[in-house]
Order: structure tokens, then sequence, then C-alpha cells
């Protein structure tokens, strides 16, 4: 695959991905305050322009899933930055996506990861580095490596905890956009049957 | 106007505002992480049920506002009961809108404000009652009795600080929701001013 | 009511017609090529201006009836510019949708009139006025007036036969856009019933 | 590419294609009664559910081209048919667009085509098969050797002339469906021009 080739695999992975999640009813009650985000990076992707996302992300109308805008470029900031990150310790993760964080979520994000071998893990928003270190930028990399050092490795899914100003969530990592559509929408089915 | 009058009236307010909203590009400068949520309720509304709210709240796509949904009724929860819970010290405030908190927005607030001779004000999330009695829901309650006995009455513009998991907010208050739109418009452009 | 008051009235019923359909997936079956046209108007309006519609029409996505816009003044022209026409007969005419043609809607319409003992109706497009009188907007009062002349009066539903690259077109026409919405999906559901 | 590289692939060029028009604002200008659909065939692709299309159609919303829905299998039935059917002519071509047929699009498009030395054509619908053969599937391949007969071989641009209850339309064909939205584009901004 030459380089256009390789960027519209992507945009085409993640349009089949939102397909996926717009076709699971259950998937809408796992959308938190801040909307769902989906993120797939190119190879080699250095800035959040060379990680495709949804547009306005992905909320729930008349309680179904619905994607606001196409698949585009530079369309997230914080998670793309994040995956960028995570990649420097697992070169296989491209994908990214978050969703909301609540106890029934964490048990069932457990069993799963321990159904599979997986790493679960999380990250202490409360030893945060201060704001100035987000916004030139450099927090990005200390949570990354706070997450690595803490789970043992680049975990599959884990949950940010809350933190002052920031809603705690959950994120599924992954090499492809349809694979961590996958994993949130098998979770939201459990967590349906869960709740009732 | 009968009830039915009443009601359609209260949904096409909130479109008009919808549509200002959508023809105000400065708008989107104004667009937090939880998106934007716009309300207004009927008279003597005593459930989010009878406050109508935009489905899927308003986000911003190719860098426009863009409402992910039609008005409905019971489309917001939170800002909804909040609205409730406002008029029991003021019955002229129907409708609301929250948007992004940060230091120019809200040295932009106070000027505004302070032309206008209106009250300005600011809750204290870290003084707000366990998660317990947010469930409980007796939470909003303390919530707007301690923004209105810090502010003198009932402010016209205040943002809520950040709290642990959650993100700070701006919101304006007013009769209807084409009044809530036209406050955010005007500090959306000035925003835009100050910052280029 | 003022005229503000008004004119929010009509948007708020058209928003509420629009949530109707949009909660009907029957109504899925019905939308034609050209999509479906919802109009309002307000009370003795002249022009599209003062005709409210749903901006962008009615379209299908994953099965389901949805707007593509918010509804708004002007969105609409040929639709409007009928009822405008129409009222000069009857003036308690200010809404109308549209809706696809074929021969099971126009039984199921049929049906639906002699039980309600409306009038029924259609208008020939063979016998139209040429292309300019299309252009310079007279030929709105001709295909009225044939229509109601045909009739014996305003009919509540009618058809527009296909024409010289005009798909045909089923027309429902009401007092207020929930009515005409109500009409359309009691039709869809007979729809749904006789085609499986 | 593997087979699900491919369908990606494909799917993300749709993505970009449409990303492409949805920046374009003239494009508002071409979008027709039935909306714009816009598909990209898989290689070797024998029916429908084998084309990516746009959910819904591209419609236009506040002025600007707005794409309903997501790229999806299946989405598309006539111009999918369409397609599939050139290809038996010229197997390079894998995309086509519709936009809206009137003088000054054909004028536009016929400089366009002589340019570059492309083969113009049309259809003629009057000649078309009748409504049997319309709904039992034989009239597209009927349709199509009428088209490459006319034209000298498989046209890049054509138009369908109006015919009954079907709208005039123009179509671009090309091997991707970012090719076909460049030459929409063009012909768009010409418009532009053109008309003021």
């Amino acid at each position: 695959m030459n380089k256009i080739e390789e960027a519209e695999a992507v945009l085409g992975n993640l349009a089949t991905a939102v397909n996926m999640l717009q076709g699971c009813p259950e998937f809408a009650l796992l959308i938190p305050e801040v909307r769902v985000n989906l993120v797939y990076a190119l190879p080699g992707a250095r800035t959040p322009q060379e990680v495709a996302a949804v547009e306005g992300r992905i909320t729930a109308v008349q309680g179904l899933p619905h994607a606001s805008g196409m698949p585009a470029w530079g369309a997230s900031d914080h998670l793309a930055r994040r995956i960028i990150e995570v990649r420097k310790y697992d070169p296989t993760i491209n994908a990214g996506i978050n969703f909301k964080y609540d106890r029934t979520v964490m048990e069932i994000a457990q069993s799963y990861c321990s159904e599979r071998g997986w790493l679960f893990g999380w990250t202490d928003r409360t030893r945060e580095p201060d704001e100035v270190a987000e916004l030139d930028g450099s927090s990005m990399p200390w949570k990354v490596k706070q997450l690595v050092d803490s789970s043992g490795g680049v975990p599959r899914l884990f949950y940010e905890g809350a933190g002052w100003g920031k809603e705690p969530l959950f994120v599924a990592l992954g090499s492809r956009a349809t694979e961590v559509a996958e994993i949130a929408i098998e979770i939201a089915r459990r967590y349906r049957e869960k709740t009732g």
C-alpha cells in the first residue's frame, strides 16, 4: 500500500467501526458526558493531524449512538496524542475509544480482561503534573509512563480516575478502530444485561 | 394560550435559539468537553420531561456549531433540574445554556454583567455534598441555594468551578432560550476578538 | 399571541411533528426520491420566508426517518408556495407534507379519505403549463386551481401524477404540521401491514 | 491488500470524497431534488451490497453540503447498479456521483470534457423500456448499452434527460470516489462563477 492507500484504509476502518457502534443500541448506555472519541492513527503518526477521528464525536440521539460528523484527520486532540504516546511503548497500538466509567463498567472490564489474559490498568489523575504541564503538552508522556509502569505494560483496557475538572473515563486500545469498537460493544452488551 | 400552544411556543423558541447558535461560527469556540446543553422549561415544570432541550446536545462539526438532534422534551437531565430549582428563587427564569469556562470567558462574562448591572455568580463545587446526595437528587437544591446566597440573588451569568470529575462550566440564565442564546453569542464574539 | 409567539408556535409544532415522524420507523418506507418536505405557514404568509420547513428535508438513515436539519423559515420553496396558494381556497390549511406515490399508497389514501368523508384529489401534470410558466411562478396558481376544480374543493390528500422530469408524489394538507404528520404516520403503518 | 483492506480502502476513499464535498460551499448549488448519491464499488462487485454509498445521501443544510449519514455498504441501489453495469464496458470505472442538470451545468460539463479530450454523453429516457423492465432490473443493461453506443464508449460525464416521473440528472464516472468528487467540485466552482 502506498501512503494514500494507507490513509484511506485507516479512514475506512474508522467508518466501519462507526457503523458497528451506530448499530448497537446498548452502546448508548456507555456514552459519557464528554461524548465518545474514536481514533485511529496512521503508522508513524506524530501529530493529531495524522490521526483520524469522528468529527463532533459520537453522541446519543433518540436513544441510539450517532456520529455527529464524518471520520476526518485531526478531529481529535487529546485521545490522538495519547495514542501517539502509547505507541512508544507498544507499536501495535493504533486505535482507541473512550467510554463511560462507573463501578459496573469497571467490574465488566476487569472480567473481560482476565478472560483474555489482558493487562488491565488505570491512571491516577490525582498525581498528574500541574496545569502548566498540561498546556505545554508535557503531561501526556508523564501520564502514559505512569499507566504503563503501574500496569506492567500497555493495558488493552484502563480507566482514568476522576481528576480535578475531569470526568473519569474508560479507554480501550487496539490495533484497529474496529477492534476497539468490538471491545466497547461487548462491554455495552454485558452492561445492558447487568443493569436491566 | 392553552397547554399545547404553550408547549409548542417553548419548543419553537428553542429551535429559533438553535438556529441563532448554528449561524454563529464564533460560538464553536465556546463548546466545552461535555458539549452544550440548551434548555427551556414549561411554566410550572416539575420534572425534566417538562423541560425541552436539544437531543444529543450541540457540538462542533467542521468548525461550526451543530445540533445533534431536534429540540425535544426530556432531552436534558442535569441542566433541566437546575432550571427547575432556580425558579424557586426567581420564577422569571425558564431557560439556560452552558458553555466553556476559562479565564478569558470569565473576564468577558464579568464585564458583560457589570455593563448591564446584572448579578454575576459562581458555585464552589469543592463544598458540594457527597456522591450519595448527588444520586438521590438532593444536591441540586443545595447547589442552587449556595449559588443564590453567595451571589445575592439569582445571577444571570455564573460559573461552576471545576470539581472532582467535573469540568468547570459557565451557565447563562434567562426567561427564554433565545435570550440565553443571545448572551452566549455576544460572549463568543468578544472571545473571538480577544483570542484572535 | 403576538407575532413572535405566533411564529414560535409554528416552529414548535413543526419540531413536534418531526419528532413524531422520527419516532415512526414505518414512515421510512414512504420517503420518496426527492425526500420529504414538511412545511407550516404563518397565518397570512405570502412568501416562502414566512413558511417554516425542515432544512435539508427528511431522509432515511439506518432505516429510520431522520431530519437533516432544524425547522427554519424559508427552508422550502415549492411546497411552501403550494400551501400559500391553497389557502386562497381554504384558509384553514397551513401545513403540508409530501411522501411517496405508488399504487399501494394510493389505495390506502383513498380508503383513508373515504373513511373520514374527506375529499381525495389528484393533479394532472401532463396538462401543466410550459416551463416558462414554471419559472415565472405562474404555474402554481394554475396547478392549485386545477386540483380544486377537479376535486370539488381542497382535498386533504392528493397525488401529483408523474410529469416530465417530475417524480409522482402524495401530499397531505391540514391545519397544523402535527396533523399532517399524523396522516402520514397512519398511512405508513397501513403500508407496512400491506407490504409486510 | 486482502479483501478486508480492499473494502476499507474503498470506504475510506468515500469518506475522503465526502469531506471534500462538504468543504466546498459551491457544491450546494448542484444538489438536485433527489439529493446527491456518491458511490464506490468493490472490484468485482455484483450487487449493491458490494457498493459503498452515503447513507441518506448528501443534502444541503444552512447552505452547505451535508452528508446525512456514514459511508456504508448497500446504501445505494440505482446508482450502484449503474456502476456495476458500466464496468462491463470499462473495468476502470468504480465510482460515480450524480448532480443537478440544467443548461448551465450542461455547457460547463461539455467544455470540461472537451478540455480533457473526454467523451461526453447522454441517455435518452424517452426511449427507455417500460416500467415492467425497470422492476425486473433488465432496464439498466439497456440504458447503459444505449449510453455507450451513443457516446462512442463510456463517457466520464453524461446526463440523463428528464423522463416520465424522473428528474434529469448529471453523472460523473471515475475510478475512485475522490476523482468524481473533484470533477463535481470543479463544475460547481465554474457554475458559481457563471451564475454569480
